[in-house]
């Protein structure tokens, strides 16, 4: 069970960037660091991957011994690997991302160690993660103009102004809600139930639709 | 100038995909292995990392020295770790690829250990090679119908005839020439100018707008 590290003191590991949606806007997890370099400043979490096991586990792992995030889905960002993006060892970093729902986000409590920050306002990180981060948002914010990603944030079924309020916060600026309905509509299958409650005219909720012609990927240039 | 290899026979190494356009559609250069595992058999170009060397600057330099090919642009694909990807060792290889034109492809000789295959009809190649293929012919594909990458088969002018046929030889099927001509004149500027040559109405030349509103990543859902 070593970690992997070269004798010439390479060191491959694995990082998250973890989003998720709270009252103000998207979230993500970071854990100080109690020991050089970078002493206690925030960092992604991750850590080693152990020589048998798959990139991914090892970024689940690490990720939930580091901030008790249980994330079923993780997708690989990119792979971190300048020269000089550690001060006194060469460090090669596997970078996964993923979207949480906030009652997933709920159950990782906060303490001395790891606390949630806003995506848009950190402070400065250890090594390269400002940079790292700055990516994952534009993966993101471009991936959801073109695919369904927003939907990791809700559940089953959802208002329009539920996944407005998603869009609104991944992008950091307020949508025309009448622009919004006609842009994404398309993509929505109306479940022919509104949200129940008191109110005296409740929204109507939506389900992506999950036919190969809309799903994920959309295709535009070509028919 | 080490090679990157742990105490625990973990290797770490670049591959790379390169794409041409030839004649009989898309192309990808191979390497013929010349040492077990898999002495024989085909391979993507690659080899080690460096110590001191970027990512991207190691897969240049190992597709230079095995294959000829001078790619001026990289762009990471994936990072393949599975545990059991290669028989007697781990290797964990992070895989570049690249979109060369024709008269680049071309500076690149053939001999007994480098060959140019149909990007869709490859022989059975070393490790998850074939894989590794897959997944980056369908990353071209889909990258295609959201940006304006197929202009790097192209010089920066062409005929709509030609950018057809681009997009013909990555789909693998014929389109529809009034289908296509109305779906991507939108991104297109009209040179003014026409195809020199002996014709009697020669084509018109166009070009991609690179304007921010349709440059790269088309913006869809959110205006």
């Amino acid at each position: 069970m070593n970690a992997m590290r070269t004798d010439d003191g390479v060191t491959l590991a694995v990082s998250t960037v973890i989003f998720a949606l709270g009252e103000r806007g998207l979230r993500i997890p970071l854990v100080r660091r109690i020991r050089e370099p970078f002493d206690g400043r925030w960092a992604l979490p991750g850590g080693p991957i152990l020589v048998e096991e798959g990139l991914e586990s090892a970024a689940r792992r690490n990720l939930l011994a580091t901030t008790g995030v249980r994330s079923t889905y993780l997708e690989q960002l990119y792979c971190f690997g300048d020269p000089d993006r550690s001060p006194n060892e060469r460090v090669i970093s596997i970078v996964y991302w993923a979207l949480v729902r906030s009652d997933e986000a709920a159950l990782a409590a906060e303490n001395e160690n790891v606390r949630w920050f806003p995506a848009d306002d950190l402070p400065e990180l250890a090594f390269d993660h400002n940079v790292i981060v700055a990516y994952a948002l534009s993966r993101l914010r471009t991936k959801m103009e073109y695919s369904q990603i927003a939907h990791a944030f809700l559940g089953p079924t959802f208002t329009l102004a539920e996944l407005r309020e998603v869009y609104e916060a991944v992008l950091s600026r307020p949508l025309d809600p009448a622009n919004f309905r006609r842009q994404v509509e398309k993509s929505l299958i109306d479940t022919g139930e509104r949200l129940t409650g008191a109110r005296h005219r409740p929204p109507r909720l939506y389900r992506y639709d999950a036919s190969p012609a809309t799903k994920d990927e959309a295709s535009h240039v070509v028919s």
